[in-house]
């Protein structure tokens, strides 16, 4: 069971970014999201994207991410790009049932503390839609790219033009 | 050589994604963002982290995209869910200068044509952001990870908190 923890949320700002997140979470292997705040329109999309390529990903809100952060059974970890080496850390964590914490651009302090492992994707700032999907890419070893949604809809690779079968 | 092509950017919509896909494009190793279009807060938000955190990072801009795709000097990829598995591709890029066309949402059909490769970064919907930093995750093998930026203020990978080196 792998779960992200969206916090940090503002309706008003970080819609898309968001929306990013959940996408590249179920794209990406993860099993839910778990939004803290109230923003239907994330789930919205997600279900949208969901009816057409398959899947059974979940997004769920919450009020707060304490209870969630310190109830979960299993690593919680956090990306930022002032923690440790995701390398030096994620074959620790394969097989695990693993809660990611995705921060917006302020992270209270306490979620440093709350969490079992501070992962830097780079120590650079750039994007936490990026730190989780190199994060799931380097976890699932890049098998989770290879994954059935067993979908109505199913895109076949191709090198021009698009090719979509339909069930 | 590598650089990012950003097409379809809308200002209104889409200031903050382009805004992630400029810091993942500088922090995942490539040289440069070109965006099509006119909005100088892209430039303005990664300068702002360029002076902080090091490297020589350009934005510019242009008015179409066309011509910069027909006169680039090496491989023109564009990044699609509707493309040729990353895997299949990317070992024939490796040491070339590459430039990597990324799509809003709506994509003019001739991009599919000008690119010498159309590449999947999977074949779900995600993020344009997600598949960059993937892209060039395994075009450098993760080692664009640990490159120095030499800036005046560095990160020191940390299991908590904050720790921030400054020149």
């Amino acid at each position: 069971m792998l779960t992200v923890l969206r916090i940090g949320h503002r309706p008003q700002r970080d819609k898309r970014i968001t929306t990013h997140v959940a996408l590249v979470a179920r794209a990406f292997g993860a099993d839910g999201l778990v939004l803290v705040g109230d923003d239907p329109a994330i789930a919205s999309a997600v279900d949208g994207v969901a009816e057409r390529f398959g899947g059974d990903f979940q997004v769920t809100a919450v009020k707060g991410y304490r209870r969630s952060m310190k109830e979960w059974d299993g690593p919680v970890v956090h990306l930022t790009m002032y923690g440790e080496q995701l390398d030096d850390v994620v074959d620790s964590l394969r097989g695990k049932d693993v809660m990611i914490v995705v921060g917006a651009e302020k992270v209270p302090g306490d979620v440093y503390e709350l969490s079992d492992h501070n992962i830097a994707v780079g120590n650079q700032p750039h994007s936490e839609v990026a730190a989780l999907a190199v994060f799931l890419d380097r976890l699932f070893k890049g098998k989770e790219l290879e994954k059935d949604f067993d979908g109505p809809m199913k895109v076949v690779p191709s090198a021009r033009g698009k090719v979509v079968v339909e069930k």
